[in-house]
């Protein structure tokens, strides 16, 4: 079936020191085809006239199921030995969205986020209450078990005799150089009817303490979709994104400033951010199917496909 | 003794249905007086050369020691019977932020902020371990009884019996009409240097469940700061903040779209607000020390002050 019009799928799995050099190729070929899936569960609802926001639903959702990311199955552990999740969803045409942060017990984060959009007068619900409205509202509920892996543990043990905290994948692989990466992941898209939606899931940082929350969870920080400019997901150390509100940075300077998508993004990430010492990246697109995944690490785990079905996947800079 | 250059300190504590012809003179007067107190306070720093961040600090303080409004002292009851308080504070110099939701045991939120911002690598902590840190940086830590008024248990109470769920006022006041309301609270201030600073405060919603997280904590949505631009805090029903970035968004307005702060903070609380359905005010003062407090509610707490040390208190629209 040929679809009617123009659509886009851009998706990241976190961006950080990924070097070719410290990637085995068997799993360089593990993240090539998990993202390539990702992509092309949403390419069959995107090209059958589903919405953006299911696209970006099942792409996360592909991406939380997969332990090799940082969000849903793969969560990194805080330094108490809990997984605690955090995710956003913004839906460009209304401008609602809903979010969840430091949940427990959600199967699919990014779900539950959506039910806070659909279903409840609030964006943000937070902490065990997230978690009893995910439940109320009838989304899979898992056991902490659920989560566990044993090399997220095992970086855990090893971030706590080293007193580090570990974002993505930075000070593991500063540790180690053996190509455990991890990654928040994300999804934007426009779909036929001109509509665009972004989505962002997170574990977390490893060991981290106090009730840290990042940007994944935040409306305009790690997260932003409006169907009069872009939708944005961002990845890389959240509180750059916090302080700037990088996601709706983008859009506003496209919005009152007159710059293109692209412009904007690269202002962000290699302007901004590099005055402000921070570090990540960011994939967006725009209401003409124009799509941009900066990032100023060494690597970003990405992928795009749009109406003609070729799935377009890449890890390092180019 | 007469200050060097031109300084600004504006507050609020909080916009909502606040109508005259439910306010008894004499909680009128109390009001008056409590706002008078917060710019007295902050006015006495800034005319000896204190920063804003100080002023900020000490406005807020005063109005969160104080229980008439919905912060601090005052906070409001969740659905299980728990003050849960947020609050966030920016520094429009450096770009740092700091935050605190869902805190439990904190008698000054905003200085829990300022630490997070000050002695952290984070932007953002939330619930117990927001707490545990706040204790651990020797912020004043009292038992959840220090937060018990018997008028916030009433309307408690009230609301459950109603099955409504309050923010600020509104509801209380379509239940009552009796003139009890309430507020979230914040501070805005150019310092002599030229340096500005935001700081907002809050007990959240009457009857809250589910760890609702509303925009006083989220910077860039209740609350925001930039040397460049201007210094916002919010108030009203946050879930329009954290969908339209409110704070933030007055600033891009003024530096992608040229506008000046007066109209920035119009558009926001009079085109953007209509267009959405939401309802709110906010404060905000500018580099040039320019003010502006517009609300679309039927009032708003609010206070300036100036360097001659006249303090402007007003409630009702004018």
């Amino acid at each position: 079936m040929k679809p009617a019009a123009k659509f886009v799928l851009v998706i990241h799995g976190g961006a950080g020191t990924i070097l070719k050099s410290s990637m085995t190729p068997s799993l360089e070929s593990e993240y090539i085809s998990s993202l390539t899936q990702a992509l092309s569960q949403g390419y069959s609802l995107l090209s059958t006239g589903s919405t953006s926001l299911d696209a970006v639903l099942a792409a996360i959702k592909s991406l939380e199921d997969n332990p090799l990311f940082n969000a849903g199955k793969g969560a990194v552990f805080t330094s108490e030995g809990f997984n605690e999740l955090d995710a956003s969803i913004m839906d460009g045409k209304t401008l609602k969205a809903g979010s969840v942060s430091c949940v427990r017990t959600i199967k699919n984060p990014i779900l539950a986020a959506y039910k806070v959009m659909t279903s409840s007068d609030h964006v943000m619900l937070m902490g065990e209450g997230a978690d009893r409205f995910a439940k109320d509202q009838g989304c899979e509920i898992v056991d902490q078990s659920y989560f566990f892996t044993q090399k997220r543990w095992d970086h855990l043990e090893k971030l706590k005799k080293a007193k580090l905290m570990a974002l993505d994948h930075n000070a593991e692989s500063t540790l180690e150089k053996n190509g455990k990466k991890f990654g928040t992941v994300g999804a934007v898209a426009l779909d036929i009817y001109g509509n665009l939606a972004a989505g962002t899931s997170t574990g977390g940082l490893t060991n981290k303490k106090y009730g840290r929350v990042g940007d994944s969870p935040v409306i305009g920080a790690g997260n932003y979709a409006n169907n009069k400019t872009c939708a944005v997901s961002c990845t890389g150390t959240g509180e750059y994104f916090l302080r700037t509100l990088g996601a709706y940075d983008v859009s506003a300077m496209m919005e009152y400033g007159g710059l293109g998508l692209a412009e904007a993004a690269e202002k962000l990430i290699h302007k901004k951010f590099i005055e402000i010492g921070g570090d990540g990246g960011l994939i967006a697109v725009d209401r003409e199917g124009n799509a941009t995944m900066p990032f100023n690490t060494e690597g970003m785990y990405r992928g795009i496909i749009t109406e003609d079905g070729e799935a377009k996947v890449s890890i390092y800079k180019e």
